[in-house]
C-alpha cells in the first residue's frame, strides 16, 4: 500500500508523559479508534479552543466526520484548520495501597492535522457507509439509504491518520516498595462499555423483529 | 451561597445545533460531571490545539485537574490560558428506519475558563481527596494518605464551572413520517460504563479482602 507501518514521531505527537505508555504504530492506533464510538474534536477560533464529541468511523488512514452542512463548527473545520482528535477508552480503575499510586488504565489516541471536505454524491454516501457501519455494523444493508437530499444535507469531511500517538496503560497497581507489608486491597476494578437489552420504538408494529447484527452488539472483542 | 442555579448563555457557551438539547442548569451540568470519570481538555499552543483526557473531580462550582508536576500541559494550563473542557456520557444508539436518523443518546458538558494553580499542602490535599472521592468513593479513608513529597510533586489546578452548557439526547428515533411504514426494526440499544469482577493484585496477601466501597462501585444511579 506504500503506507508506513508506523506514524511518525514528531514534535506535537511524541509521548512526553510516561513515554513507555506510548506507541505510534498504526495497528495499535486503528483497535482504538475501532472500539470507541466519539471522538472529541479540539479547534481553534480566535485563539479559544473548542472541543466537541462527534461520531465517525475509519476507512484505511483516514478518519470520515460528519454532521449537518448547517454546523458552524463543520463550516470551520473544512476550512482545513489545525484540528487535534482524541479518542480514549477507559478499561479501569487501579486500586493501589497508596492513594498517590492509584491510577486509570485506558487506551487513547491523539491525532493532528486538518480535514478536507469530501465533495461529490458518491464519495459522502461511501463515507457515511464507513460512519453506519463503525457505529452500527450492518445497519447500512437493513435500513433505509441516505436519498440524494440527504446526502446534499450532510457535511462529511475527511480526516488523515498522519500524525499523532496511542497511550495505553494496563494492569495493577504499581506502589512503594514499602506499602506492599500495608493491609489494604490493590488490584484492578475493570470498566467496559456495555449494551443493555434493546428498547424498540414506542410505535414499532409487533412483527418486526430485532435484526441479526444488532442481537450480540458490542465493542472491542 | 451567592451562586446563581444556571450559568450565563454567551457566545461560546450558546448551544448552537440543537438548541432544544441544550441545558445552563448548574444541577444538569453537575450530575454529568459527577457520572463521568475523564475529561477531555482543549488548549492552544501557538495556534495548535491540543486535546488531553484527564481524570478530575468537583467540589461546589470547581472542578480539579492534577497531574506530575513535571508535566508540560500541566505547566502550559497553570499559566492561565483559556482552555475548553468537556465531558461525554455514552447512553445509547438512536436505530431508526432510516440511516440518517440514526443517532446517538449522550449526555454531554462543554466547560470554557481558564485554571488557576492551588498552592499550600492543605488546600492541595483538600483537592486530591476530592478527586480520588470522584473516581473512588470510600478509598481516601482506606488507602494510605500522601506524604508531604507526594503532594509536592503534584500539580493541581482548580477550574471554576463558570461559563458552558450541557447537551443531552434521550429516547428514541424521529422518522420522517413516510418511514414509519417500513419493515425495519427500530429503537435504542442501551449503553452503560459497566464494572468487571475486580482483579486482585498478584501481591495481595490472601487474607485482604475487598472493602465495602469497592464491592458495589457504579457509576451514576
Amino acid at each position: 500500500m506504500g503506507q508506513t507501518e508506523s506514524l511518525p514521531v514528531t514534535d506535537r505527537s511524541r509521548v512526553k508523559r510516561g513515554p513507555r505508555l506510548g506507541h505510534h504504530d498504526r495497528a495499535v492506533i486503528n483497535q482504538i479508534l475501532d472500539e470507541a464510538l466519539v471522538v472529541q474534536v479540539g479547534f481553534v477560533v480566535e485563539n479559544q479552543p473548542f472541543v466537541i464529541p462527534m461520531g465517525y468511523g475509519r476507512e484505511g488512514n483516514v478518519l470520515y466526520l460528519h454532521g449537518s452542512t448547517a454546523s458552524r463548527m463543520l463550516q470551520n473545520l473544512e476550512q482545513g484548520v489545525d484540528i487535534c482528535v482524541s479518542a480514549t477508552l477507559l478499561d479501569g480503575i487501579v486500586i493501589a495501597r497508596s492513594l498517590f499510586h492509584h491510577a486509570m488504565n485506558y487506551r487513547s489516541v491523539v491525532l493532528f492535522g486538518r480535514a478536507r471536505l469530501i465533495e461529490g454524491e458518491a464519495a459522502k454516501l461511501q463515507a457515511l457507509k464507513v460512519l453506519s457501519e463503525h457505529i452500527t455494523p450492518g445497519q447500512w444493508e437493513y435500513a433505509r439509504t441516505p436519498t440524494p437530499q440527504e446526502v446534499k444535507g450532510t457535511t462529511v469531511l475527511a480526516f488523515p491518520i498522519s500524525e499523532g500517538s496511542a497511550k495505553i496503560r494496563n494492569g495493577g497497581p504499581n506502589d512503594n516498595a514499602e506499602d506492599y507489608a500495608l493491609p489494604v486491597w490493590a488490584g484492578q476494578l475493570p470498566l467496559k462499555l456495555t449494551p443493555g437489552t434493546p428498547i424498540p420504538d414506542a410505535k414499532l408494529a409487533a412483527n418486526i423483529a430485532l435484526p441479526e447484527n444488532l442481537t450480540h452488539y458490542q465493542r472491542g472483542e
